[in-house]
């Protein structure tokens, strides 16, 4: 196998990712750190309806056990 | 990797911080304390729906498997 | 950090809480005791949908695992 | 902290408890036997819907990890 | 305490039995083997909807963990 | 007790089978292999909504931890 | 028992897969890597509602616990 998936996590460090919930919402925002259950620190955060920015959050934590997927090359 | 997300958490002990729950509703409060479970105390607690404040809570304990999202910086 | 969350149960012992279910219902009662996965004893308990207390149940156990939160000061 | 939660269970083997499950249906039942998981046995067990007793179902098993609470003091 | 609720399971082999799943669906087949999952293998099973029997579906494998409840004396 | 549930698996392994997953959706396919998980990789799947097969889907890997029964005997 | 089917990912890396979650999107792309949670690492990943393309999203972390299946042979 080549590296594990949660290598690209570390690569995405101090970058925009896009971190989509179980619940549809979307949050994008600087990665400043994440752990092993996949828990993550986003500064600079907005929340994402239907393609929309309509909230500034400012820093967040978001909780892994919920995140669905991530977003990795947002400007690709 | 930089220090660890719920080092996030531990930043905010005694400031305001808005928990938001899987069921959409938010509560803001004093971040009292916090374990490895992300269960919270909070006190002067508010429960906020669609923006606005609806329920004056005091103090409460909120179970951490049920937590989305922290929101950290809610004056920013 | 501060003292644990679960010392605020700890202190609500004999005393009225709410607690609020996954499913959005809740139940007041006096706190008989509990453990350490949340489980619940209640005494003179009520339950509450939409403010309104609908039933008396007496004594009653909770699951821990379905709490969303528990309101400690319900008097505040 | 006072006794277990776990040991109001231990009380009520023997008298009629009503389990409610997360899809809020309810059955009422003789507490026979149940285990560190909160299964429990029932014999003489009614489902219940809307406060009416529905079906008669005679000896169940019930899963502890579905059950949202019990109702200890069925006649109180 | 009396014996464990999971020996109602022993005395129901090979007998016919009513699985309830959490999606409400119910499946009634005499019980050939369940393990401490509560995985559970029926023969000459049936799907009952709304209380008809609406499919034959011969030997199935019943996963533990979606199971409400398992009624044992369908004929009381 | 007789033999354990999952040796009806066993059993089936090079025989088709229907998997039910929880969101009431069916795969028929040739069940290749399966671990303790019941992760189950079947060949010349078909996807079944409503009895009808609406998809041929080759080879797929179904994840254990959402299967909510196997129909062993589906030519019966 | 014939291999595993884990072992039918080891044989998809570097394929096109199409993987599909809990709420019922699909996304396609390459499988770049996993690990044993089923944590999916995919290039050129483009995101599948009703049949259609509808966003390309480039590099995406998909984590395990969210997956129904995974279909192997997407040109079959």
């Amino acid at each position: 196998m080549s590296s594990l998936p949660i290598g690209t996590l570390k690569k995405a460090l101090g970058k925009f990712i896009i971190i989509r919930l179980k619940d549809n919402v979307k949050y994008k925002g600087k990665l400043e750190s994440f752990d092993q259950y996949m828990n993550c620190h986003l500064s600079e955060a907005v929340e994402i309806i239907d393609d929309e920015e309509v909230s500034r959050y400012g820093s967040i934590f978001v909780r892994g056990n919920n995140i669905l997927l991530v977003r990795l090359s947002i400007n690709e």
